[in-house]
Formats: C-alpha cells, sequence, structure tokens
C-alpha cells in the first residue's frame, strides 16, 4: 500500500500500487536481446508492458512483462490495458547499482507532466502509463538484477474523499450497470481496442454515455459541480483504485480543477465469473480535485519498487535454478560465442559454423581433439569413424575417453567419441560409427562376406560424406585418407586434413573441384588442380580454392599399405603430446575461417605475405596449408 | 613326447621334451628392455633359463624363463641347471613370422656340435643345454608371440635300449643310493654349485663315485666294456629320460663309442617327499652308443617346440587379460611415451619430465588443457588450485569437465578437476584446492574472519609452491598471477605462464633467480633483471635464464582490480576456441623443453635466430615467450 498516510477508513484516497510481473519469457527475450542485438548498448530501449482487468479478489495488481515486450507492435492480450515503458540495461552489476534512479524517475515524471499539458495525454492516455526497468542480467549465472518503477506523479497536497468508495452496486441500478457495460464496449470496438484505460462518463437514471479523453471539452459541456471520469482498474480492493488512476487524477487537477471543485470517479472493474460477465466490484467514489491548473512545475514523483523484503532495493531472479539445466548449458555455450560478436568480430557470422555438419573420420588423438574444439565453437553435429577400440594408453591422449573405457578389450573409440559428446554436452547431436575405411594396399577377401562388407562400407561412407558439409581426415594412415578425399571431392565437400609428425603437424583444406555448371577438366578425381593453370601462374600468387591440391597432390606413389611390418614406434604415432593439440585445434580454426569466407572452400589460398593486408575473412587468413611448430620448441 | 618311434615298451631310446614355460616376470622385464635398452635393436641377446629337479610325478619337463632371465649373472636357484639361450627379439609380427627358424636351429645345432668336438662342452657341459627363443612383443595390446627351441643333435640312428630303464632302487642297494647321493653333494659343494647337469659315475657293492666331464680320461682309466654317465634330470617318466640327456649321448658317442661300445645312464632325480629326500625314482638303463668318433659333420638337430595346439607354429600369450588394468593403463602410457627415446630422440630424459611435479593455478580453459597435455607427457604428480564452480559454459571448453559436473550449482573446478584425472588415468597423483589466491587491488576486508582466511590463503599458496617443482599461472586475470608470480620467484620454482586473447597468446617461462650463492642484486622480488647487466647486451643478443623477465616485468602500472566493472564479455575469456588448446599445449611443450636442457630454468633464451642452428636441446629451442598464432588465422 503506497502512501499510506493513516488509517485506511479515514478520509485520504490511497492507490494500491503496481508490483512488476516479470515472467520467464521476458528474461529470456532479454537474454537474446542482449547477446544479439544490444550487445554492449547500454542506451535506454523502449519496451511494452500491460495490466490485466479481471482477476478474482485477493491477486495483487501487477504491471506484466513477458516475451512480446519488446516488440512495440505486439497486440496487447483480451482485458489488458498497454503501459509503455523503458528499459535500461547496464553491462555490469556496478553500472547496475550506480544508476541515477532519482533522476530516472524525474525525467519520467516529466515526460507524463509534459503530456499532461500538452494535451498529448488525453490525445493517447496511455502515456499516463509509464514504468521504468533497470536492469542487469548476469548471463553466466542466469542471475537478473532489476528495479522496476512505475511513476506516478504527486497531486500537492493528499486528496479529501467527499465520498468515500463504496461498490458499483450500490451507487447504480442494474439498467444502469448495463448500460455502462454496453456504452464502454461499444466505445472500445469504435476504437479497435479491447480495453480503453481511461475514459469519460456521463449518467442518468436512464442513460449512460461514455467517451474518450480527448473530446473532454464536448463532452463535458454543460456539467455543473462535478464531472465523472472512469478508469480501467486493474485493482481489486473494495476501498482502494489501482495505481493508474494516479496520473490521471493529476491530469483532471490540472485540466479540470479551475472549473469543477471535486471529480467522481469510476475505477472500472470487469470480470467473468463462472461464466457470467460482472462489472459490479467496480468502486465509485468522489474526491476534491486539488487546484493544480497553474502551476508550471512538475510534481514530485514516486514510483520506484520495494523489494521482496519490503526495503527500497533491487531485486534478483535466479533463472539456473528453474531453468531446465540442458537449455540452460545451450544457452551457456551459445553466450560465449555471441560474446565474441560483441566487440571483437562483430561481423561474424556464427551460424555459419554452428550449423555446419561435421564428418570426422578419426577417433584417435587428432579426433577427439578436433571434436572438442568444434564443441567450443558451438557445433552442433559431429559424426564420428573409426574401427578402433579404446586401449589403455589412449586416454592420457585422446580426450574423449577414460580409463574405463578401456576395461574388458575396450569400448569401440566412435561410440564411445559420441557419447561423450553428449555427456559434455546434452545439445551435440553426436553419432558414431564402428567401421573400417575401405583402403588402397589393403586388398579386400574375395569372399562374398567380406567383399560385400566392403561393399557396405563404401556406401556407407559415401553416404555419410554426403550428408555432411565438412569432411575432417583424422586417421593415422596416408591410404585411409585416399577414398573419403576422392568422395568428398566428387561431391564439393569441405575437406580438412589434419596430420601428425613427431614435432611436426600439417593441417590443409583440399582444394574443391569448380560448381559443375562451370565444367573444368579435372586431372584427378581426387583434387581439382589444372596443369595449365598451374603453369601461367607465379609460385606466390595466391590460388584460388578451386585450384588447390587436395592431401595426395604431391605423391609420385600410389597410396599403398603403411600398416605392414611396422615396428611399435611406427605403429603407435610418436608424436610430442602437446602437438595433437595445436594441430587438432588449428584444423576447426581453419575450418571457421574457411567457412566465414563469402566464397567459402573456393577462396583464394592466403600466403603469408597477406599477413599485413586486409584479412579476407573477420577471422583472419584462409591458407592451404599449416606446417609449423610455432615455438620450434 | 619327441622322436616316438614305436611302442614305449620297446628297446629304442625316447625322450620327454621340454615344455617352454615363461613367466609373467619374463614378459614384464622383456618389455622394460625392450621399451628402455634394445628399443629398435633385433641383434640376438644371451638369456638364461633353468630347469628344476624335484617336481612331483605328473608335471612336465620345463625349462623356465622368469625376470632374471637377462640377467646372465643371476644366481640359479636351488636344484636347478642352467640353460644358456639366445633371444631373437623381432620389431614386427611380419619379421617374427619371416625368421628363418631352420637356420636358426642348425646354428645353434653347429655350436653344441663345435663344443663336443672342440671338448669345451666338457669343460663346461652347461654349453650342451642351448636354447633358443624368437618373440615379438606387441606391447599396444600386450600380446606376446613366442616359439621356443632346445636345439637337440640327433644320433645318426635310433638308439637301441641294451637294458630298459628301471628304477635305481632296483639295481642300487639303499647303501649305494646313500653314496651316490653324498658323491653327488659333495662334488657340487666342491664346484660350488647346486646342481651339476651332467657327471660321471663309478660304483662298485661298496662304493660310489662322481666326476667332472673334464676329468672323463682319468676317471674311466681302467674300465672295460661300459661307462655310467649321470644326468641331472627333470623329468618324471618312469620309461623315459628328460631332453638334456640328448646332446650328452650325442657328446658321449663322440668322445667314447670308440672305445666302449654302451653306456650307462642314470637319470639322477632328487626329490624331497614328505621332509625326506628322495632319488630312487632316479631311473638307470643302458643303450648302445652309435659309432660317431670320426664323423666331422653336425648331425641334423630338432627342437623347435609344438603351440599348444600340437602343430608346429609359435604361441601367444595375451598378457593384457591377467593384469591388474591399472598396471596396464601405467604401462601403456610410459610405452607411448619411451617409443619416442627409441628412434627419434634418443636423448630425451623422460624421468625429467615425469617426475616433475607441477601445480596448476587456474583450473579453466587453460588448466584443463594445461592438464591434458601433461598427462600426455606422463607427469604424475599433477596439483589444481581454482576458487571457481564449474558453470554450464565450461565444458565445451574445458575438456575435464561434463554437463553433469555443473548441475546444482556446479563442483568446485580443482576437485573436479583432480577428479577427472583420475578416471583418465588411475595411476596419476591429482589433488585439486578449492581456494582464492589473494590479489593486490582485491582488498581484504579487515575482519578477523577474512583476514585470518587471506593469512590461510598465502600460507597455503607458499606451501603448494614449494612441494612442487613447476609453477604454471593460468589464471584468468592478471593480478592473481602476481603473488605466485612473487613466491615462486622467492623459491626459484620454474615458472609457465599462459595467457589469453582474442586471437593472441603469451606463453612464457619466467626467469629464474641465480642461486643464492651466486648472489645477484635483483632489481624486484618477483623477476632477476639486473639493469645494468641488460644496458651492455645487444637486443638480440641470447639472454641467459636468470636474466630473463617475467610477466609484470614490463609493468607500468602495478596490478589492480581489473575484474570490477566488467561487461559480460570482459568477464568472460572472449577468445577463440582453439586458441587455449594452442597456447596450453605449447605452455607444457615448453616446459619440457626446458626441463631437458641441462641448465633447466637457467637456459639461455633460445631466438627465433636460432632455429638456423644445433638446438640447445633434444626437444629444440627454449624461448623466452611464445607469443604468435601459427597460422595467423
Amino acid at each position: 500500500m503506497a502512501a499510506a498516510t493513516g488509517d485506511p477508513g479515514l478520509s485520504k484516497l490511497q492507490f494500491a500500487p503496481f508490483s512488476s510481473a516479470l515472467d520467464v519469457g521476458f528474461w529470456h527475450e532479454l537474454t537474446q536481446k542482449k547477446l544479439n542485438e544490444y550487445r554492449l548498448d547500454e542506451a535506454p530501449k523502449d519496451i511494452k508492458g500491460y495490466y490485466y482487468n479481471g482477476d478474482s479478489a485477493g491477486l495483487p495488481t501487477r504491471l506484466t512483462l513477458e516475451f512480446s515486450a519488446f516488440d512495440m507492435s505486439a497486440p496487447t492480450p483480451a482485458h489488458c490495458c498497454p503501459a509503455v515503458g523503458t528499459l535500461y540495461n547496464t553491462n555490469t552489476l556496478e553500472a547496475f547499482k550506480a544508476a541515477d534512479k532519482k533522476l530516472l524517475l524525474e525525467q519520467a515524471a516529466n515526460e507524463i507532466w509534459e503530456s499532461i499539458k500538452s494535451g498529448a495525454a488525453l490525445e493517447n492516455p496511455v502515456l499516463l502509463n509509464k514504468f521504468l526497468l533497470l536492469t542487469f542480467a548476469d548471463l553466466k549465472k542466469y542471475h537478473f538484477y532489476y528495479w522496476f518503477c512505475s511513476p506516478a506523479l504527486c497531486l500537492p497536497e493528499s486528496i479529501p474523499l467527499i465520498q468515500k468508495p463504496v461498490g458499483l452496486d450500490q451507487r447504480f441500478s442494474p439498467k444502469q450497470i448495463q448500460a455502462l457495460e454496453r456504452a464502454y464496449d461499444d466505445l472500445c470496438q469504435t476504437e479497435g481496442v479491447s480495453a480503453l484505460p481511461y475514459f469519460l462518463i456521463k449518467y442518468d437514471e436512464n442513460m449512460v454515455l461514455v467517451s474518450l479523453l480527448k473530446h473532454c471539452s464536448d463532452f463535458f459541456k454543460g456539467q455543473r459541480t462535478k464531472i465523472t471520469i472512469g478508469v480501467y482498474d486493474p485493482c481489486n480492493l473494495a476501498q482502494y483504485p489501482g495505481w493508474p488512476l494516479r496520473n490521471f487524477l493529476v491530469l483532471a487537477a490540472h485540466r479540470w480543477s479551475s472549473c469543477f471543485p471535486s471529480v467522481e470517479v469510476l475505477c472500472f472493474r470487469d470480470r467473468t465469473m463462472q461464466g457470467v460477465r460482472d462489472i459490479t466490484h467496480s468502486i465509485i467514489f468522489e474526491v476534491k480535485l486539488p487546484e493544480m491548473a497553474f502551476s508550471p512545475d512538475c510534481p514530485k514523483a514516486v514510483g520506484w519498487e520495494k523489494n521482496q523484503k519490503g526495503g527500497m532495493g533491487p531485486r534478483m531472479v535466479n533463472l539456473s535454478e528453474c531453468m531446465d539445466p540442458k537449455r540452460l548449458a545451450e544457452s551457456s555455450v551459445d553466450l560465449n560465442l555471441k560474446l565474441m560478436c560483441w566487440r571483437l568480430v562483430p561481423t561474424l557470422d556464427l551460424d555459419k559454423v554452428v550449423s555446419a555438419k561435421c564428418l570426422l573420420l578419426g577417433a584417435g588423438t587428432l579426433g577427439c581433439n578436433v571434436a572438442r574444439t568444434l564443441m567450443g565453437w558451438g557445433v552442433r553435429h559431429i559424426t564420428f569413424v573409426d574401427n578402433a577400440k579404446i586401449s589403455y594408453s589412449n586416454p592420457v591422449r585422446q580426450p574423449l575417453y577414460e580409463f574405463e573405457d578401456c576395461l574388458a578389450g575396450g569400448k569401440a573409440k566412435a561410440l564411445a567419441a559420441a557419447d561423450r559428446l553428449q555427456r559434455i554436452f546434452p545439445g551435440v547431436n553426436a553419432r558414431g560409427f564402428n567401421m573400417s575405411i575401405p583402403m588402397p594396399g589393403h586388398p579386400v577377401n574375395f569372399s562374398s562376406v567380406t567383399l560385400e562388407q566392403a561393399r557396405r562400407d563404401v556406401e556407407q561412407l559415401e553416404q555419410l560424406i554426403d550428408s555432411h558439409d565438412v569432411v575432417f581426415l583424422l586417421m593415422d594412415t596416408r591410404e585411409s585418407r585416399w577414398l573419403p578425399a576422392v568422395i568428398a571431392a566428387s561431391k564439393r565437400k569441405l575437406v580438412i586434413n589434419a596430420a601428425l609428425g613427431f614435432d611436426t603437424f600439417v593441417v590443409m583444406r583440399h582444394g574443391l573441384k569448380k560448381p559443375k555448371q562451370q565444367g573444368a577438366g579435372d586431372l584427378c578425381p581426387s583434387h581439382p588442380v589444372v596443369a595449365a593453370d598451374l603453369l601461367g601462374s607465379s609460385l606466390f600468387a595466391n590460388i584460388p580454392g578451386y585450384k588447390l591440391g587436395c592431401y595426395f597432390c604431391n605423391d609420385v606413389v600410389a597410396p599403398g599399405d603403411s600398416t605392414r611390418d611396422r615396428t611399435l614406434d611406427q605403429q603407435c604415432t610418436v608424436s610430442r603430446p602437446g602437438l595433437a593439440m595445436i594441430a587438432g585445434a588449428l584444423a576447426v580454426e581453419l575450418m571457421v575461417s574457411v567457412l566465414q569466407h563469402p566464397e567459402g572452400g573456393y577462396a583464394i589460398a592466403s600466403s603469408s605475405d597477406d599477413r599485413m593486408n586486409e584479412p579476407p575473412t573477420s577471422l583472419g587468413l584462409v591458407p592451404h596449408q599449416v606446417r609449423c611448430m610455432p615455438v620450434s620448441l
């Protein structure tokens, strides 16, 4: 109860303030706006709320903000009046605390006062229902700090009640009540709204007339001692009007106190009980209008909401507790990514990355690290292919496996890797295929069983490459990269290839064949280099994506069986343990940069000379290959 | 039963062959030898086995190899005779299969034959008990392939039995038996061995004499028609002698067949039954000696062991099934590391790395990646310090956490990280400390509680730094690195520092103060740069470790509170997801390289000019800082 200045039964009018009702949808939408649109912008934003008329007794008077609050053209729900607000969303908790709430309130009050003085509020009474919302969204924790204000101008003195509030049915006959209903509904219909916040009333025993505020001069012509005004009242209390009346009374005092010493107020309350419309709980009373006609200064204002403890202070809502943890994880992962767009790379097209469907051929040291980096980039669709089982030496170097996965002969890597991704982030769509990739130099036994199996493997592989956007070659032999390279080339899929030495590595993107319509006579099915074209270009000229080679382009010998006759150190990838992480990370970063290029895989290969120039993508260069070990450690 | 040529009851002598008994300890030791010593060396190796005399009836005749097999000077167990062998351990399964077993056998047979002809075998009868072992150790799977051979020269014709084998007690009186025991024991004692494989015997009703082979001329002087020889017989069968007799009979035929047409053989069997020594199950028989005195050519030989299926083929033992999985994991992790030393970096001192106790200050994106790389390098002692809880956005970028860890407010990072390391590799000694690091610019509230806590934190931090060898600074603020940098400098601990930007990073080692006795006037407690020294050195001169700066050396402003007033994107480390993996991996690689340097943290900082020179460590350069992003992606 605001402005309580004594016993509620006494003769001063008091108002039931709004309780802010900020819906989860509102916070969700604020989060989205902050992440994607406002970012670091702290400028005030227009938002919109509404209040409902028709609650059962006992509910507080609420000003509701929901997901639609940010859409100023969103329709107002039935039986509701809109309220227009200003959102001050700060970047830091410190700025939130330091905000000058007195000033903000004064500014809003001034605007209301100006709209009263200028008559704008008569034309558009919604201007009287302003609100302010000061917020800080801690999107790391899903804690939302806020402080709500519905500014109310204060009359210079308290308002004496000439007639105490009574139920409408104690003043109006059933016939008058019916006539009021009809007159109000008709006016709404004429205006094309479902509710009017403020209106004017004239009535006698036989009829009830209502009118828009802007027609007051005509409407009140001939009235003598008092006028009647109507307010669409969200309050339920029998003795008190709700908050929307306050600024209206100031308007009334300013406009009409010189002609009319008092005003009769009808708090229009409109509910449906057991299927029957009922406005009899509306209240009606009469107050003395203070003289305000000639005061030029904005009256002082009140309106900052008290917090849950009843003190003056902000509120906090912790949405992490009520959010579905999986949704929360998704939003949090998005958050980190979107923050990149705020300041550092505003032109980053995250969607191109997040929506890329990635096929990882190999779920070993490189495969695990590539998958981890893809997860970091928010990639949602990751598929593994591998035919190995997890062995005891794997978990310390292959960061998707643990000791438990090695027991009882070891789980299949592809399946375990997919399973682990789900455990890291349930929002990912990860799958694993425990299968072999047919390889040159590894002849297929011509028994019908193994032949059929090889045929199925090729088919499966082709299907997988077809249904993904990017193919990563992360196997431990040269020859296993051959068939996928050929298939991916024929389907014009971006291929990212990574391979490790002991303290060297190569990360490369394969050239992408020209699109079919352009028709280029390719020399080899697995790469698009056209010898004649290359002859004409200087060694250091930047080569377009469709002329870049693949992993096999410099081969003099055909890929063969490299696994035969290998000693132990040749069987294991013996490399500095940090190398796979570096190469895996670079492979993904290369993919991301290429995807950011408007021409994607057809992008001209950057050379190191390009470091001095404007980079071709928001993330930098798009080289053909990366081969260094950065420290030459 | 080898060389079975008819009914066992008939008149041809047959021998019970050895069963190879290769103990788990043998394979374990072979693994160690292979990893640390032989590596890629396939040259034949001398090994040693033994056979036991004293089994209960029913056990097969075994030639046992255990962990001691590689130590040629290891003592032979009591009641055992040694056998000398040659190990052919191949690098690949292909080489194992392709080994020329016929040739190996012929070579061994020739050596035996030569020792017989030259008389060396008389001097040292162990030369008659040769064996061969062909192996391939698949240390990735702990599968050991082997083929055992105990070469036996064949007499040109089968050996007719003149007297069938009978128990010793059927031929010797109890008195003779007792005399034999005593004579044998005395000879052993004289020779200082616990068993003699071969010996000579003379006996009559009243006495038993035994002698070494080398005294045969004197010993047999005056013998007429037959001589008696003794063999320490591991066989239990009543009708057959064991394998050791075979080559001895060839020796006997070669040496004595010209003088003696037949030989009496006493298979000396010596066991303890219910606490009482018993040699009565020894057998004695007489055979005709074939004429071999003048044949110069080595007789053909047999001896490759049959496999479990009874065919000629190798055996395989899968130790992964019977090993403790945790031990298996440890060995497997070691394997990958040791393979580096085989070919690529033979001078790598792995122990310096594996034994380094690493303190990770910060268990976030960098901390997790550093820990993963340390695990890859086999580091066994890793301690985390962090005071944060795991939030939903962490798992996709912090590779030690999963979605589950975020629930219910999130686990403490330091504890969860340590826990995860144990799950990845149970052999690691990982601990976590959920504590804050006191920071300049973050004043401690002077209530006694928080002050006391800060005091405890400083103490704890100091103690942790003291008990570790390397301190990694991996926090997300500048100022939190200050106190640990100062403490670590004062304790002369190697500090590795990593920090991320959006697409840049720095990885550096802090300078290490001169050891106290050298006494240098340091300018600042946290670094050892001496201004006067630097003035004299050119910009590109290589700076020794004790003159290198620390993270704060170029600071113009003191570290302060950088967390206040940070917007969301400043609170989170907004960086390309691949960057932390790269920086984390490089931080560890830098540590490893520095540890390999003979001067450790005092090593002269490599500059990029040094790339053309001989690197200062087996792993390359030891720069002061690494700051690039290798693709300039």
